[in-house]
């Protein structure tokens, strides 16, 4: 419990029937090897960062794993269920198909208590998604990325009950390669608006910035009330070499912005300056995966609660720190007991 | 790295073809989740034990669970992959169902090098096995096990060729469970003993020794080479209430045998008399599941590789030692590494 700060109390609870936060994204299972051989290198994937694949290479891809384990993710759904951990009030937005996977993640989330939208596809849809993770020696993740259903998701498909409830609606940034993203997001969007829910947005990946920087872009500009990114996402996002630089930016911008920088911590652009939060110490980063989800989790979480933006990083340091003491991107402690203990709820 | 005994050499692996270990056990899938609620007892299980249920209560046991990991189990073949995680070669026999969760098991092992012979179940031999683990906030488990496929092994299932070429045959006691469980067994042990194999049986479970524990004491007294228990396993076999009478009994019959004492670390029963060898020292313990499993692959490794008993215990006290830092009963860590780093390997 070193390196957080002065307690803080965030305990504004959302009013009755209220949700702290509704996340929207991809919805999916991992897949989770220990990848000792560097099996990733042969499969043409570049490290620490995430590659779509298509369905006629799920088997190739699994034969080439070691053992597996396998449990829900899905980067704005393990936030979510990280929310659901610290005591939030939670929904989650997405499309599986009715298959096991489907059933597991469903199972995952509403046991939790996560209030779900799910839109199931129908045939031809896909089965539902799958990452690939490989966790290497270094505690680094790389990814291969079957969305499957989950890419289905149809503008018609998204409801405005949920996001009407929430403090904060958080879109994954992953949601730009669904085929109809835009207007699928402008649909979030204009809910959220219509509601006073601040929209909140994480960047995902570099390469899925650096496909859709365009759009991304017109969204911060036009939409965001909170942004969440690591040093490099932040860097595509605004096509420059330096982290002061993207700060630079989002100053211009007036929003608020988080940076996740691993183990030096994040960094928190408000409209008065940019502070450092310090990372959550851990004895052994066993895996890195799911450590900015869940830093997402106790930041939008606090927000919610009226924290301000630097208590809230601390909130969520303390969950990226829980994470990555274990394999997957789910949260095994309990967290709130862990936020109490920490006197950060 | 500490508490281990002076460095030993354990470098004579077995010949060319050969097997270090192979094991005959129920195949399953674990379902694990982190039961802060204490849903166990509600389900009306007891603590830290294994309970049998049917296939009509899967479902109704999955939704009363939390969140849920899934990995592959099931005691013996635990036990397997940790001898494949030390670099050993083996083999392993069971049954499984033509399903998700057979394909997953069957991946797993597959995956590390270890030799399958696995049967299918026919249709109405039910789905693979899953065992419900709950784990508490002491970091026990407390199973509810359908053993569906698993428990369709049949006298016919059994082969000869992996046995033959093994050092060690390693038997599990919940095999007692099996309909034909004395045949199925009987086989074993008859082709081990043919190929000068070296028999070892666990004792799995108190309430498996009390329901066959005149099987087990006949299986012991005439044809176990090597016995590998528990406190409450070894005292339930001998139906004693001590240890020291459970290890009298012991050294009447004249058989290797160890006895693992969780964070006492472990008895071995020579015919010299009785060693402790400490447990590994870990500075958390998450989950104890696949503790004992975990010790068997280091002492039957050990063991097949012609190290003295307490040589071998010393490396089954190093495996136990990493399964417990995480959740699941397969290891995540490099074993050999681990082992060669502690100068056991």
């Amino acid at each position: 419990m070193t390196n957080s700060p002065t307690p803080v109390s965030l305990r504004v609870k959302p009013g009755p029937n209220r949700l702290a936060v509704t996340g929207i994204g991809n919805a999916m299972l991992d897949i989770i090897t220990q990848d000792y051989d560097e099996v990733y290198k042969q499969l043409g994937l570049v490290k620490a960062a995430m590659a779509l694949i298509q369905e006629h290479q799920l088997e190739s891809f699994y034969n080439a794993m070691g053992p597996t384990i396998e449990m829900s993710g899905g980067s704005v759904a393990n936030s979510i269920a990280g929310v659901a951990a610290l005591g939030g009030t939670c929904g989650y937005i997405g499309k599986v198909a009715d298959d096991d996977f489907g059933h597991r993640f469903t199972h995952d989330l509403r046991s939790m208590g996560v209030e779900l939208d799910l839109a199931i596809a129908s045939d031809g849809e896909g089965a539902t998604g799958r990452c690939h993770v490989f966790i290497t020696d270094d505690a680094q993740r790389t990814m291969a990325t079957y969305l499957g259903a989950s890419n289905q998701l149809r503008v018609s498909d998204i409801n405005e009950e949920l996001i009407a409830r929430s403090e904060i609606t958080y879109v994954e940034g992953y949601l730009f390669d669904l085929p109809p993203a835009k207007e699928a997001i402008r649909k979030v969007v204009n809910f959220a608006h219509e509601h006073d829910s601040m929209v909140a947005l994480s960047l995902s990946d570099m390469f899925c910035v650096e496909r859709h920087r365009r759009d991304f872009l017109d969204l911060v500009t036009q939409d965001v009330d909170v942004l969440l990114a690591n040093e490099t996402e932040i860097r595509a996002l605004f096509n420059v070499s330096s982290l002061d630089a993207a700060f630079g930016a989002l100053d211009e911008l007036g929003i608020l912005a988080v940076v996740t920088r691993g183990p030096r911590g994040a960094d928190v652009a408000t409209v008065s300056g940019v502070v450092s939060v310090p990372a959550h110490e851990v004895e052994h980063v066993v895996d890195q995966n799911g450590a900015g989800d869940m830093f997402a989790s106790g930041f939008l979480y606090g927000l919610a609660l009226g924290a301000d933006p630097v208590e809230a990083a601390a909130l969520g340091s303390l969950c990226a720190g829980e994470i990555i003491t274990h394999l997957g991107a789910r949260p095994e402690s309990d967290l709130e007991e862990m936020a109490i203990e920490a006197g950060l709820l």
